[in-house]
C-alpha cells in the first residue's frame, strides 16, 4: 500500500507503461509468499501426482484408450485435490497410430537398427541406399532429384544446453527434413534423434509434410544407431530396409481438463497455469509432461486454503505433442476472454530446477515483476528479462494478447529423455520438483493477489504495442 | 640367469613348490616388458579391432547368419594381423532363436512393459496375475502350488560392485528362478534384469530348466519396468500378458577360431589367450566380448615382431553365452595337451581398467608371479593373490589342470550394459582398452619368455594338489 505513490510516479516515468494500469503487489502477499515457498519445498504433493499419472495411466498417446483414461484421471485428481470447479472442453484432431517399426542394414554388414517413426509419418516398407548428410543445410544443398530411389539420413548431433536452445536445429531436422528429402527424390527419411543422450532409445516427435508432397516413411534412429549407420556408410554403399506400420486413422475427440480454485474477490479474473496431459507412447511421459501437470495441479491445491483473490485455473491440455491441438482449441473457445486471463504460465520443459524468471509483464509492471522476482530469488531463480517465452499450449492465447510468465527449468538433460522410452518417473528428482512447485506457488499467489493487471489485452485493441 | 640359484633355493624352501620345476623370468624379458607396456598404451589396435567387429558384424547371436560372418571376420582378422597359423575347430550346439517378445499390463492400468526373453526360454503367450517376490529366497519360501495359474516375478535388485560379485545373486535369479517358479505352479517367469543400470534396456542371458520340468516362458523386465510393475502390484491385483516367440530349432555348428604366433624356441608350448566371438543379440556385444577378442588379438599382434619363445595362441570361442559350448569343445579336443598349455588368460569381463592380477601359479612360481606383478604395477594393477579365477571359456580346460592367470577388469559398470541393447562401441573407453592391451601384452610376453612351466598338469596326475 505504502509504495503506491512511488509506483505511480515510476509508471508515468516509463513510456512503455502508459497503456496499462500499474500493477502492485501488497506487502502482506509478499510476506505470505515466503511461508508458501517453504511449505511447498517441504511438500511431496508434486511427486505424488507425477507418480500417480505415470504409474496408473502410463504412456498416453493422444487418441489412444490411454488418452481417455488420462482424462478421467485428471478429472478425478482435480476433484481429489479440492478444486472448486472441474470441467472438460472437447478437442478434436486426426488420430495417428504407431503399430510397429523396424529397420535393418542389408548385405554383408546385416544388422538391426533401432529407430522410431516420427509422429505423422505414413507407414511403408522401403529399401534403398542410404545417403548421409551432416545437417539440414547439407540436405538442402543436394541437387533436386539426386536422392531418387534412396534414403536420406540427416545426422545432425544436437548440443546439450541449459535452455535447450539447440532444439531449434535438432527439432528443425525433424520438422523440415522429410519435406526436403521428398523434394530431392528420397523414398524414406531417417534422422539422428533430436536428443543429447548416447543411448539406444530413439526419440520420436511430430513431423509434417508440405502441401502437395507425397509423404514418405520418416523415422529417427537412436543416437547410437546413427553413429553405427554413419560408420557403415563410411565403409561403403549401405542399403537399409525401413519398415513402418503407422499412420492416420480417422479423428478422435479428447478433452482439455480444467480445474479451478474460485477467486475469493475477483473470481472472473484468472491466473492460468498449464501443462499437457498427453504424452508420446515410448516412455511414460514423466518429464514431458506429467511433471508440468503435477507442478500446476499441486500449485492450485497448495493455494486453495489461502483463498486467493483471483481464480486459479489449471488446464491439463489435450494433444500438445501432435500440434498444440488443446492449446489452439482453448484459444479459439476463450478468444473473447483474453483480458480476463490476467497472466499465464505453462510448465512443459521437464522437472529440472527452475533457474530463470521472465514475463511479458516486465515493463509497465516492473515493480510487480521485481517483487515476484525477489520472492523467487531464495529458490535460486534469477530475473532474466528478455530471456523467456511462453511455453507450448499457452502460445496461441498469448499471441492473442494474454500476458505470460516464464519459469525456466534447467533443461541440460531434458533432451536426453525427450520423447523417448527413458522418459520415466525415475528421471524426476523429487527435490527439484518440489522447487518447481515452490516457484509456481510463489508466482501464482502473487499474481492472484496483485492489484492491477499484467497487461493482458486483445491484440486487436493493442496492435501498436 | 644370475637369479637362478636364489630361485632354486626358494623353491625348495616352499613345500607347495615341490611338485613343479621352478619358473623363472629372464631379466632381459622384464626390461623388454617395460617397452612393450608403453608401446601398447600408445597403440589403438585394440580399439580398431573392437570397432571393426562391432560395426562390420554387429550383434552375433550364436547360430545366426551373423555367427558365420563373425567366424569369417575372425579368420580374416587373424590373417590381417600377421598370425602365423589360423584355423577353426567345430562347435555344435542347439540353436535358440528370438523372434519377437512383448508384454503388457491388462485392465485399468493397461500399458506395455519392456522385457526380453531369457536364452533357452520357450515361446508362448500367457496371461495371469503377477505375484512379486523380493528375491529368490522369497520365491523359494512360497508354498508348493501357490502360484498355480499365476506369473512369478522376482524383483531382486543387483548391487554395483567393482568385481561384479553380486552377479552371483542377480544371475542366480536367472539361472534358478524359472525352475523354482515351475515347481510352485507358475505359468510364466519374470525377473528384474540382472543389471545395475536404471534404464529401459532389458538384460537377456541364458537360463535352463531342471530335467523333468515343463519349461515356461521366462523373461527379464528392464529395471525401470520392474519398478513400474512393483508399483502397480502394490496398488492392487495386476494382470499381465507375456508373449514370447522364441525357442530351440535344431542344431548349429559354429567354429572356435584360433590364431597362433608360432614360438621361436618352444613352439609346442602355448600361452593361451581367449575371448568369445559370439554375443547376445540386443547390443553389438562391445564389452561382451568384442573387447576381449580385441585385447587378445592385439596382444598376439603386438608381440609377433619380438619372436616370443613360446607360441601365443588366441582363441575366439564360439557360443560362450549359451553355455560355454566353445570352451567345452576346446577342452574335450585338447584334453591330452593340458601340460603344453603352460598358462592361460581370458578377457570376458568388459573393458574397464584392469586393477588386479592373480594366477593359479602363485605358490611354487612365486618369484615369477612377483616379477609379472611388478611389471604390471605401473599400469595401476595390484597383485591380489586368492582374489582371481579363470574366466568363462577357459574354465573347462583349467578344471583339467591348465594354469591360469586373472587380469581383473574394473566391473563397476559392467552390469549396466551386460547382455542388453546398450552394450555398444561407445561404451568402450579407448584409454582403458589400451591399458587392458598393455596388461595382456606384458603378462603374455613374460609368460612366453619364462623358463619353467606354471604348473599346468593333467588333474588326474595332480589330484593331491
Amino acid at each position: 500500500m505504502r509504495l503506491a505513490p512511488l509506483l505511480l510516479a515510476l509508471a508515468f516515468a516509463l513510456p512503455a507503461c502508459a497503456l496499462h494500469a500499474q500493477t502492485r503487489i501488497p506487502d502482506a502477499a509478499v510476506d505470505k509468499a515466503g511461508q508458501l515457498r517453504e511449505q511447498a519445498l517441504a511438500s511431496d504433493l508434486g511427486w505424488k501426482i507425477t507418480e500417480s499419472l505415470t504409474t496408473e495411466v502410463g504412456p498416453r498417446l493422444a487418441g489412444t484408450e490411454a488418452d481417455a483414461r488420462a482424462v478421467a484421471w485428471a478429472k478425478a485428481k482435480f476433484a481429489e485435490l479440492g478444486y472448486d470447479k472441474v470441467w472438460t472442453e472437447p478437442v478434436t484432431f486426426p488420430k495417428w497410430e504407431r503399430r510397429s517399426e523396424s529397420a535393418e542394414v542389408l548385405g554383408e554388414h546385416a544388422q538391426p537398427l533401432v529407430l522410431t517413426a516420427l509422429g505423422g509419418s505414413p507407414g511403408g516398407t522401403v529399401e534403398g541406399e542410404v545417403v548421409r548428410f551432416a545437417d539440414l543445410d547439407a540436405l538442402k544443398a543436394a541437387p533436386e532429384g539426386s536422392l531418387a530411389g534412396k534414403i536420406a539420413f540427416v545426422d545432425y548431433q544436437m548440443k546439450r544446453q541449459r535452455d535447450g536452445g539447440d532444439y531449434r536445429n535438432g527439432g528443425g531436422v525433424r520438422w523440415g527434413g522429410p519435406s526436403l528429402a521428398i523434394r530431392k527424390g528420397a523414398k524414406a527419411f531417417l534422422m539422428r534423434s533430436a536428443g543429447t543422450d548416447k543411448s539406444r532409445a530413439a526419440h520420436t516427435g511430430n513431423t509434417g509434410f508440405e502441401d502437395g508432397l507425397e509423404p514418405i516413411p520418416s523415422a529417427a534412429l537412436s543416437t547410437i544407431d546413427a553413429d553405427q549407420l554413419a560408420r557403415l556408410v563410411a565403409l561403403g554403399p549401405t542399403r537399409v530396409r525401413v519398415a513402418l506400420d503407422c499412420g492416420f486413422d480417422g479423428e478422435y475427440t479428447s478433452q482439455n481438463v480444467i480445474g479451478e480454485i474460485t477467486g475469493s474477490e475477483r473470481p472472473d479474473e484468472v491466473v492460468l497455469l498449464a501443462g499437457h496431459l498427453d504424452s508420446w507412447d515410448l516412455g511414460t511421459g514423466a518429464i514431458d509432461d506429467a511433471a508440468g501437470i503435477a507442478i500446476t495441479m499441486a500449485t492450485g491445491a497448495l493455494l486453495k486454503p489461502l483463498q486467493p483473490k483471483r481464480s486459479i485455473r489449471v488446464v491439463a491440455f489435450a494433444n500438445e505433442e501432435q500440434g498444440l491441438w488443446g492449446g489452439r482449441a482453448y484459444a479459439e473457445k476463450h478468444a473473447s476472454e483474453v483480458a480476463k486471463h490476467v497472466i499465464s504460465a505453462e510448465s512443459d520443459f521437464g522437472a529440472g530446477r527452475i533457474y530463470g524468471f521472465d514475463s511479458s509483464a516486465r515493463e509497465g509492471e516492473k515493480a510487480a515483476f521485481d517483487k515476484i522476482a525477489a520472492a523467487l530469488a531464495p529458490l535460486g531463480i534469477e530475473a532474466m528479462p528478455g530471456e523467456g517465452s511462453p511455453e507450448s499450449d499457452i502460445g496461441p492465447m498469448t499471441r492473442q494478447g494474454m500476458a505470460w510468465a516464464w519459469l525456466g527449468h534447467d533443461g541440460t538433460h531434458y533432451f536426453d529423455l525427450h520423447h523417448n522410452a527413458e522418459d520415466t518417473l525415475d528421471k524426476v528428482d523429487p527435490e527439484a520438483l518440489a522447487q518447481n512447485v515452490a516457484a509456481y506457488t510463489v508466482f501464482t499467489w502473487l499474481a492472484a493477489q496483485a492489484e492491477g493487471d499484467f497487461g493482458s489485452a486483445p491484440k486487436a485493441a493493442d496492435a501498436e504495442d
